[in-house]
């Protein structure tokens, strides 16, 4: 079903030195299917993350946001995170963040640390009671297969609406020692992250300062997971964890570090996979589309007319046809709320296809030539602006009727 | 196909004295269809209108504001509109410019009066070249069939792809003078107005001062048209155009004359239905969704969050599924970029269901009475923030494969 983006091999997702991998089937919404995740963490490791910017923000983001500042504040380090789907435990005040915080104590006891140590995660319907008992319940299958060649398990037993696992890894050496690093993702509704996406999960056995990991793990969200959008809508539990298991041999202390460049680079690139294979396997999804605007004035306005146009309905239904209708792109830059744009001196390609000249129609520009590139699974939009030297890039699908019917039966 | 929305009949459009309304079908875009509108106007007539704030307004847009300002500056009066469906003259550049000063000529050449004194208006596809020639060849027809009692031939005149015509009529007592109003408006895609809709047009027959005029037509837009959205495109074109033809007896000078205020009102909740009857015909709607945000701090949040619930691609699928999941509400609201939004004191309703409670789900909320809402072609939302006296209301529809259906097949 995904766009372009074959099924990850299990073979293929390297285990973390110092990060074990446990699941449970808990029966949360529906019965045999994998609905409970526990990773466990070495005592060495770092944790660090960004989540969603929704006021109203899940029970068990406000505790894992809680608990990573206890530990920036000179608490015990993270031991274990856990994860269910089936219920976002969104919505639903006091008793949601009792919820939450006795899923931590649970797991705590089970593995001897302080319930604070446990960051906790949830993603699946909001406005529900989050049925704390079968997540408990579950726990302890979770702990009995803990093991670190997991990693496609875990893919999958955080999927909801996806139609397959995300997982992405490599190897990368920095200084002379070899880093190992594997991550994972969902979808595949709800996506228009601010700050993260809707679950992402990304571990590297290199020990990194806890300053230095909440520098990139910003970095990485920045250029990955926050340039993505399938409909607009920000989840309440938009979560992108950052893990150095500290099991390896790289040590890096500090973002002045010559090391920390290759380091970020290769985390933000492994991000970005994750961050595209959850629009490649987007509710519906039949297209790829990158949308790259530049010559802006700044980065915050090419993201604006970037997003304008990703959001737009009429343009993601256009692609989903394949239809030229190049128009609708003019009309969403049009409105996306950059008042002094001038739109005489703007430029539009469609790959390599130039479509609009100095804010009017390319004379040059053959009907034909736009429907080629508009049959394709993976579309190129590119938007130059004349005002400056500022780009930003969003990755999106298209609006297709399957997005309708998938959202229309989501609950049943 | 409209939701509850009954066909308005021809009968009932009453003529207003000092307008003369006049059709052509010229093959625009499709033959054997009335595509192109001409009014005239009495030389006592005063005209005033709102326009798009899309930055690829559209190059009648640019004519017709241009034609206003100089009428403001003391130019001769407005003598005449001429509408085309078909084709939207946006995104062509100086030469979509010179068509719609060709075409005002052309008018205004036939009707003996100077091109500045016609406003010109297009709907349609956006980056195609104007077919002047034909506006321009059926521009005859049109003026040969010139007459008071035209509206509902002006209200087919405007569709594209609406399903069914747009027209209201009344009479309102001011001062011991009866005032006939009747105006039209069309869809149905590509709405949500920023100062107006896509078109509409409303004239009435009393003598109004120019200023007088441009206030009212402000006040009635932010009451009507602003408050609507179908996918959140604000169009190229948007144009709401408000006519005094000053036939008739009634005469206001100055807002602060008591007649004004009974005008105003009468003029807004004329123009609301237009806007209403809009939303009724929306592309692909089945259902008719009224959302209200009350106690807020500002006008401005309550329609920035009316808005968000609005435009959720999930919001707008449940509506369309009768789906109580009623927490992707809530994630729109938390996503609607009031950064100091207190959930806890926020409360929704659904028609008289209270849903949500202090930012949580209602101990007494039972799914089957939510159910039993959403299974209703009318609904309302109603949001309370807790934390001012403001409100704002917005009207909608839902999204349903109709939609991705009509925008996947608009050119064909």
């Amino acid at each position: 079903m995904a766009v372009n983006s074959p099924l990850p091999v299990a073979a293929d997702l390297k285990p973390v030195a110092g990060i074990d991998i446990g699941f449970a089937q808990a029966g949360i919404k529906k019965p045999n299917r994998k609905d409970v995740l526990v990773m466990t963490l070495a005592a060495t490791a770092t944790v660090a993350g960004v989540f969603t910017k929704n006021r109203f923000c899940a029970a068990p983001v406000q505790v894992s946001k809680a608990n990573l500042a206890a530990v920036t504040a000179g608490g015990a380090p993270i031991r274990a995170l856990v994860v269910n789907t089936g219920n976002a435990n969104a919505g639903t005040g006091e008793s949601g963040l009792a919820k939450a915080h006795e899923t931590c104590a649970a797991l705590a006891k089970l593995l001897g640390c302080e319930p604070q140590q446990v960051l906790p995660f949830s993603t699946g319907v909001i406005l529900e009671p989050l049925p704390v008992e079968k997540i408990v319940a579950g726990l302890p299958a979770a702990i009995a297969n803990l093991k670190q060649d997991n990693w496609f398990n875990a893919a999958e037993a955080i999927m909801t609406t996806d139609t397959q696992p995300k997982a992405a890894s490599r190897t990368v050496t920095i200084g002379g020692h070899t880093v190992t690093m594997t991550g994972i993702s969902k979808g595949a509704g709800m996506i228009k992250p601010n700050m993260a996406t809707m679950l992402g999960y990304l571990a590297f056995d290199a020990k990194v300062a806890q300053p230095v990991l909440d520098q990139l793990v910003r970095h990485a969200a920045d250029q990955s997971f926050n340039c993505i959008t399938i409909d607009g809508d920000t989840s309440t539990n938009d979560s992108f964890m950052l893990i150095a298991t500290g099991a390896g041999n790289l040590e890096v202390d500090d973002v002045a570090s010559p090391h920390y460049a290759v380091l970020r680079d290769a985390v933000t690139d492994i991000a970005r996979n994750l961050a595209q294979q959850i629009i490649r396997d987007g509710e519906g999804a039949t297209k790829f589309i990158t949308i790259t605007v530049e010559e802006g004035s700044s980065v915050d306005e090419c993201r604006r007319i970037a997003y304008s146009i990703a959001h737009s309905p009429l343009v993601k239904t256009a692609f989903f046809a394949s239809d030229p209708n190049l128009g609708r792109i003019l009309a969403a830059i049009g409105y996306a709320g950059v008042d002094d744009l001038d739109v005489s001196k703007l430029d539009m390609y469609l790959d390599d296809v130039w479509v609009a000249k100095n804010g009017g129609r390319n004379p040059d520009y053959q009907e034909a030539d736009g429907q080629r590139v508009m049959k394709q699974s993976e579309i190129t939009v590119r938007v130059t602006l004349g005002r400056g030297d500022a780009a930003a890039t969003v990755w999106t699908c298209d609006l297709s009727h399957e997005y309708v019917t998938i959202n229309a039966d989501y609950r049943s």
